[in-house]
């Protein structure tokens, strides 16, 4: 099942070295998500060909600009698109009021439906559920209220061997059955066990998306074997007392906490104006953690 | 003196093939003055190597996302650019409360004067004079209330020659009332004509920025004599009836407009998503007026 994130934006708090603020595309299985809208994502999505219509999901951490300033021109953009079908929003409540304010001044009735659910920032909760996954808040700790997003595939069903449950003449019926591993008994009495009829499901995996925080252990329990964590990284670990200051982490705490968590792959962003060049934000990382990467705008990762 | 125009978005409503939505900055002896700012405004200053901190002016001509939603972004970037000289923003007063409330919901206290004038719909008005040039309102009539600017250089005074006064020994107290025009009588009674020690002033010019707005004539007068006009051409003329019904105006039009109020110069922008080519609006605006351009994006017009 694919299961994997486009990096749309990777700069922190303005743009600039044409790094866009942040924004992130995933894709689980064709359902298209969206986590963070920072000003110009609109553009980034046609840079990138990512159609408005396929998203039905934005997920928004918190409201420092550079997270959610573009998503009213997004919004207003699936309106004069002719959106109709509902787009679920996960925010703060705060936002609705944003949003709102600015329809109301520009006169704009938007066509579709916005089922606007508001995120609490005191204590993680599943804030939806799918067929194939689900999303869980994290709490961090910034300045102003923040969540961060698990995004976990649920575990599947065995996959049946076609050829021998035809062979057998097992009924469909009892095909659910045999997903779920139970044997299958022939009219004879044989016993096929179900394991010898099925494959192995795909192994669930899981994205966790953390930005902005301080690395300060609260939330780290959250991110244990998550397969592939984004995490903030604003400043090199020369800068600590910068990160602590603006509530933030510095890329060497984020590949520890990486480590730490026994995560398979790490990808750092949220980078501060004054690095125009990355390299060494990755490097710093890999000294704790050689599979970290950096969330370069426009580049695709499985997760 | 210097007086000219740089495109910085020509796009309407949404942004589309590598057109940003509306903003423009204006360089009148080298005061630099934003109007409108559409989403990616910032982005696009980087791009063409526009400074923040050089813009103490912007004009806002109307609450359309295409026109203002990249403003918050820069007011955040200005900020966070520790800017303290006062931002002076020109705009419908309802601005001031979309600013506000997404300020404090971020807990961003900004840290320089923003001197909010609110512009009004109803008549025009002089809403800003320096010592070169003034700007005034141009009712339009649109969708919502939409305001256009006309930015006016005063008339200077006359050139001193400096060769001939010297010559003449004519006492410096003299100069201002020679710049205006007053001939010098010297101690022997012979009268020195200010026309022959001075040269004539820069012929004052303008520039005339009318956008959204359908092509209905109430503000046609305002434009007499203008010297550069952009005027909206959202539309082709085989589309006016949807550009009626949305308060726009065709390509056709704004060349009758700039022929008929006696134009030097007229750029056309805010150019539909429909049109990927813009080469034939540009044709058919200069069937009836020949000193017709695109607005593109990136380009600098001299006024």
């Amino acid at each position: 099942m694919k299961f994997e994130v486009t990096i749309l934006g990777s700069s922190s708090a303005t743009p600039i070295f044409h790094r866009n603020p942040t924004s992130q595309i995933l894709n689980i299985n064709e359902k298209i998500l969206m986590i963070d809208c920072g000003e110009g994502t609109q553009q980034q999505m046609l840079r990138y060909g990512i159609k408005y219509h396929k998203i039905d999901h934005i997920f928004i951490s918190h409201l420092h600009g550079d997270h959610f300033f573009g998503l009213i021109g997004l919004i207003s953009s699936m309106h004069l698109n002719g959106r109709t079908k509902p787009l679920y929003l996960f925010a703060p409540p705060e936002l609705q009021e944003i949003l709102d304010i600015q329809f109301k001044y520009s006169g704009t009735i938007i066509k579709f439906p916005i089922e606007f659910h508001a995120t609490q920032a005191q204590k993680s909760e599943v804030i939806l559920e799918t067929n194939d996954f689900f999303v869980e808040t994290i709490i961090l700790n910034h300045r102003i209220p923040c969540t961060g997003f698990i995004f976990k595939q649920k575990i599947k069903l065995r996959k049946v061997i076609k050829e021998k449950v035809n062979q057998l003449e097992i009924p469909s019926q009892f095909l659910p059955l045999l997903k779920r591993g139970i044997d299958f008994i022939d009219k004879d009495g044989n016993i096929h066990k179900a394991e010898d009829l099925t494959t192995d499901p795909d192994v669930p995996r899981s994205y966790a998306y953390c930005s902005d925080t301080l690395a300060d252990g609260s939330y780290f329990r959250y991110l244990q074997d998550v397969d592939t964590l984004y995490h903030e990284s604003t400043f090199m670990h020369d800068m600590q007392d910068r990160a602590k200051e603006t509530f933030h982490t510095t890329s060497l705490e984020a590949a520890q906490i990486a480590r730490e968590m026994n995560i398979s792959k790490l990808l750092i962003g949220h980078f501060s104006a004054r690095y125009r060049d990355l390299t060494p934000l990755l490097l710093e990382a890999r000294t704790v953690f050689p599979e970290t990467y950096l969330a370069n705008e426009g580049e695709t990762f499985m997760v």
